[in-house]
């Protein structure tokens, strides 16, 4: 009894985690509830006969989660099955000709050879990655035709019969998973990096956190402890294979909702892979956290603010991304967290030029320089996701993101923000007022002299975003340059 | 005909990777051969008819590259046929007490309730990490029997041959795979574990040279460059999902060579997993040193010593952790090389302590603490590979090593090296002229204060073993306590 209660707890938890499974397994027993029917309706059973049986088959083998996994193995196997049916009728043809002693020995050497070549195929790695299953019917058709037809006189018949039910089943099999509560693949793929960017942006959004409050309780590794809880970036280590299968099944998958039949999925790829090199780094800042982090609590508190800023920017730098990256449209105000995230690690290194490190001992140093390391390096792969986002935003022509209506509803506000003066090589600076920003919790100063010192290249829009969120004071500093 | 010599090459590539892939598809192609003459002769094709067809397609699908997983995958769809057979009677006579126009409707109702069910449990995680074929072949078999029976009246019959024919097909495969030069998937994950701790050590032994080339040469740019060459470990890195896939192929192995049945293929995932760990380490090491590793070459030069002997000690070790890993002896000398390792950084950190860092810029003590810590993990991992394959070696009950012949043929240098005292609590130091090391490249001397300082534990056996490996220069200091 214990058992039955895990197995249908275990099932509970399976089908809460996505839905979708449920409703899958459904379809599934429609679709071959309804393909057997091929054997009780004497009609359909007189012209297709015991070959009813590859319809069954195909809907078995064939019918997978989501549509592009369907789409492609059933048209690998309608495609290797019309191939091999071809040549199977010409290995028979060929075969008869030769007596009938000859037969049956030429039919065997066929068999071999073909069975040989192809699996020696299947281990070429390109081959092995798209076509493996193709290969697999490959053989089996090639085998069963060619050899069959030896016994059964009407080959044509045989080998038409197999292919219309292959087609059958693979066709109801397409049809049912495209048109009732499809699981498009690359909406899949979509969501899991936008949920990867996110995770990130937790660990980096409560890091700040975590490390204050390690300062301000005094208790170092009590609450260093705690970050173990947000270990949520970690399945993003893992999720490779998942990613690229994803990608692979997408491909064949028609358009869909905004996702066009040429995606770049390619893209994708490369940005999932990004992301996971930054998890990378933030679970070893993780673990070194949680591990050999002795840092005397002085100098931990002289670093804390640019330490804080840096992770807190970047972090929310990659909520915007993720969110942006939901929506389908293109990152807006990420640009700036990064260049804020870039100038506090400026301030940090000038801070660290100031010689506070003079008094701190070389394993401490080891410890605290690592950890910041590790911080820049994950600024610097922010921005590189950044960048690998808005190249995939332009490449799969992701709209730029529509103006809240907050901003034409109070035009008093925007004027404050300040309307640039297109000028070349020439600062403009307008400080003004911000009527409409209310979040004071920050003072992001700092982020404003980036504005000033790094990077000064977008106009009307940038300024916009600008205003749009990240003013948190009510002094602002605008710049505009070309 | 470029397209065709390109195939061509590639083929000859696949093939020289592997030479067994080649054995492997002529095995294939013999074994189908074989099963199909089921079709050709008479006395064979009265007793089985149609139903040859089945074996045709068992060996096609079962028939895998290693021994495991085509018993494996043998076994799971014998099960599965045996058991979708029994119950596929059952319904067949459940739903024939229902009378002519019942029984279609029941059959339909039970496929598609045996579908769905069987395609949600294929959900589960632990379901679908070693059953997934079975459930598979348990659908596609209950629906075909339970469906061909309502037309064939004989039931009975055609699953008896239907369970014979896969029977046949899946024995002949298992057979041939076994007995036919095999390959063994536990063999294979036993070498790739031994080939990944050698890639490890091949990183760590250059890498010391390579730090000295670019003090010596003064040109870091252009020799850190070269370090990209030497990244022969970058495989070890993507290796987590083949490790695992063969030890579950390992799992269904018969006990083979030094394999038994059941062989601790677990502990294989552990210690792969902190190698992979390891790699991660050596990774981020490597790109650090390619992209922003800007020191200045007099702190380098300073700190060059420590560092060269900690890569080079650890890298040591991983060398002799994969010879005898391949030997299926237990390691010995490594403990030494380790301990040597471990020495190396605590005259690392001595030195560190002794202010040699206080000229240093903030950003290049940045690059080069992170360098230090990085390696400083790697050799704690290595310290951890050691323990974990130390467990291995003993639940895998790895013989001992043979003491090297040299030992017993010069008697001379064996004294020479001293006989050590049994003692408590007291050091006993040897002094003595080593006749037969004329390796004397490298200056160990650290190594032996290793032995003073660090670890006095083991007796006769470490002493052979320090002489055997580590007895680089003529003087050598010989302790033991205890």
């Amino acid at each position: 009894m214990e058992k039955v209660r895990e197995i249908v707890r275990e099932g509970r938890r399976v089908a809460k985690e996505d839905p979708r499974r449920v409703v899958h397994s459904f379809k599934v027993g429609l679709v071959l509830a309804l393909i057997s029917s091929f054997y009780y309706y004497q009609p359909l059973y007189d012209s297709f006969g015991v070959n009813a049986m590859w319809a069954v088959m195909t809907v078995v083998v064939v019918f997978e989660f989501s549509v592009g996994a369907t789409l492609g193995k059933g048209l690998n196997r309608v495609a290797a099955t019309l191939f091999a049916g071809a040549l199977g009728i010409g290995a028979h043809h060929l075969a008869s000709l030769s007596g009938s002693t000859g037969e049956p020995i030429l039919l065997a050497i066929f068999v071999f050879l073909q069975a040989a070549l192809s699996t020696f195929v299947r281990f070429f790695p390109r081959v092995k990655a798209r076509y493996d299953y193709s290969l697999l019917i490959f053989i089996l058709t090639f085998a069963l035709i060619s050899v069959s037809g030896f016994r059964e006189e009407q080959v044509l018949v045989l080998t038409h019969k197999r292919i219309s039910t292959v087609i059958i089943g693979g066709l109801s099999c397409v049809l049912i998973s495209i048109f009732v509560c499809p699981v498009w693949a690359g909406q899949d793929l979509h969501s899991l990096l936008a949920s990867n960017v996110e995770k990130l942006s937790f660990f980096l959004l409560d890091f700040g956190d975590k490390y204050c409050e390690t300062v301000e309780d005094g208790d170092i590794k009590e609450v260093d402890k705690r970050k173990n809880d947000f270990g949520n970036y970690k399945s993003v280590l893992n999720s490779k294979s998942y990613e690229e299968s994803l990608a692979n099944f997408a491909k064949w998958e028609p358009g869909h909702g905004q996702f066009r039949f040429r995606h770049p999925w390619k893209q994708y790829l490369a940005t999932g892979g990004i992301i996971r090199q930054c998890a990378y780094r933030i679970d070893a800042l993780n673990s070194y956290l949680n591990g050999d982090f002795k840092v005397s609590s002085d100098i931990k508190k002289k670093l804390e603010e640019p330490l804080r800023r840096m992770s807190s920017e970047s972090g929310k730098a990659m909520k915007e991304m993720s969110i942006s990256f939901k929506k389908m449209t293109k990152p807006s105000s990420s640009d700036l967290h990064v260049q804020n995230a870039q100038s506090a690690c400026k301030s940090l290194s000038s801070l660290l030029n100031s010689g506070i490190l003079k008094e701190v001992e070389p394993l401490e140093l080891i410890s605290l320089l690592t950890a910041i390391s590790l911080l820049i390096d994950i600024i610097n792969l922010t921005e590189k996701i950044l960048e690998s986002l808005h190249e995939l935003a332009s490449a799969a022509r992701f709209k730029n993101k529509i103006e809240p209506p907050v901003l034409a509803a109070k035009p008093k506000a925007k004027s404050i923000c300040g309307r640039p003066t297109k000028c070349h090589g020439d600062h403009v600076v307008t400080i003004g007022n911000d009527g409409y920003c209310d979040d004071t919790s920050k003072n992001d100063n700092r982020s404003l002299e980036v504005l000033i010192h790094e990077k000064q290249e977008e106009g009307d829009t940038h300024l916009h975003s600008s205003c749009d969120s990240c003013c948190h004071n009510s002094l602002r500093v605008v710049v505009e340059c070309r």
